[in-house]
């Protein structure tokens, strides 16, 4: 049990490590950077347990929120060293959405039942921190990046339930969820894998219309 | 109860269309088809039982997801057949909203006992799928168009309302309701229908300020 | 207990104002005052209710809704008549933001006990309809302009805690945390008061990355 906890402060921990980052790119002051890191590292768990009628995790446990202002905290201190923040955030981006899809299907799973609910609990929890992150710092959301990325939440989180009705241990699941949306999403971030976008017709004059 | 059930699973196939179509103007992936279609499908519904207190809809009933994925596959296939694909989106959207105002005042006024609830949750049901699809496309809400719009989801709740205080079948009042909002809103997009617009003193230096 | 009512009346009432300030700016029509109004003056209360599993406050009181709508006709026939409604929109914000990070770190430490909850949830009740406001009416978000904003509700949401730890009776600790997010907000409008904020290495290429 403590690994699953583990992988949950780790989740909560790199996406609030994204939104201090974000703060960095907009400038804001110190409080700015608490918030948006606590937006971004507890905003996809909150939505989950909204929707599937749990208490929300960090009103049960506030430590969550103290791990995202420590985080906030360091990254302040700490941004002006990285080469490149935005690659930074989005390879933190990466390590959180694995986590959270798998964490986010596991608890979906266990709340449901239905592997349908688990798999899109899992995505949600996984990009809904990002999405609120992007909509607050007022950046382009990172769901319109043309390289993977909802995909390799939905390819964890059908991992998950995958796994889980094969019958291995809670452990194994989750490990085996996180490994392969990090797989795939740090593939697309290395190697910019794609999938086919959609391509109106030729000579179509695209976004017209009234 | 079979016929309600069909203006629900209609009102979530139409909305997750529009989502589609907001998915093929941004030229996303397939799996962004299916994740923008389900947030705009079931997003309004989600936030009304949120907001009543009730399990949400899609988490008792995960058909409602499958779908929207199965609307998302079908525009990702015939999208390019449209001649106007926004104009497309804007009468699927006139569908959902007269759909979702007239089912969000019924579960509104079924939870609450109070019309100005109902009235509430169906503006909410029928607006916020579209406010969520717009927000996560980048594009400019639909809420902030010139014609009619939230007018005609009001009108359908309060129809709804009307009707059923009128003792009529629920049926229908929400039969009524539907007619109602679609013809208002149906006419805006047709004859370019609108409120008086707010206007400042002439001469005025329109958004300025600090 | 008349005195902590009249308390949120004020906040939501000057949150609606704000939100129809905001439609005004937009040449919304007067239903799209009224809608405006209601999220701005509802959305932040709704949001703290739903994380800390209260009902909503509104719908166990729709009184609230009604209250917008009357905000909103008000500012429909008097809007006309400000001399800059920017200015007159961030000193109703900075009622209504003290006025919620009062209330919302009352709210949610009777709720949770933990004073941490209680930040947040003050923080959050006094920011998100703020923050809903800016991104309906497609506005930079009132969280990213450089003055004082966030500090002051939380300092306001802190300074109840305290003093409710301290013993102090809650319309006092209520009428505390008002005055000082008020005085820490309104200073900020006034003199521009600001914390540092982040700043990048000099010479750095702000914003690049991949």
């Amino acid at each position: 049990m403590s690994a699953v906890l583990a992988l949950d402060y780790a989740g909560v921990a790199v996406f609030a490590a994204t939104g201090a980052l974000a703060a960095s790119r907009k400038q804001l002051d110190i409080v700015g950077f608490v918030f948006l890191a606590a937006v971004t590292g507890i905003g996809g768990g909150t939505f989950r347990d909204l929707v599937l009628d749990q208490p929300v995790f960090w009103v049960l446990n506030p430590a969550y929120v103290l791990v995202c202002a420590a985080v906030a905290l360091i990254v302040y201190g700490t941004a002006h060293l990285m080469e490149s923040r935005y690659r930074v955030l989005l390879w933190l981006d990466c390590i959180g959405l694995a986590a959270f899809a798998a964490m986010g299907a596991a608890k979906g799973l266990a709340a449901s039942g239905s592997a349908t609910i688990a798999i899109i609990t899992g995505m949600l929890t996984a990009t809904f921190g990002g999405v609120l992150r992007d909509l607050l710092a007022g950046e382009p959301s990172v769901l319109l990046r043309p390289e993977i990325y909802l995909s390799a939440a939905m390819a964890g989180a059908a991992a998950y339930t995958l796994a889980d009705a094969g019958g291995l241990p809670q452990l194994l699941s989750l490990a085996a969820a996180f490994a392969i949306a990090f797989i795939i999403r740090g593939g697309a971030l290395l190697f910019g894998w794609k999938l086919p976008r959609y391509k109106p017709r030729a000579g179509r004059d695209v976004g017209s219309g009234k």
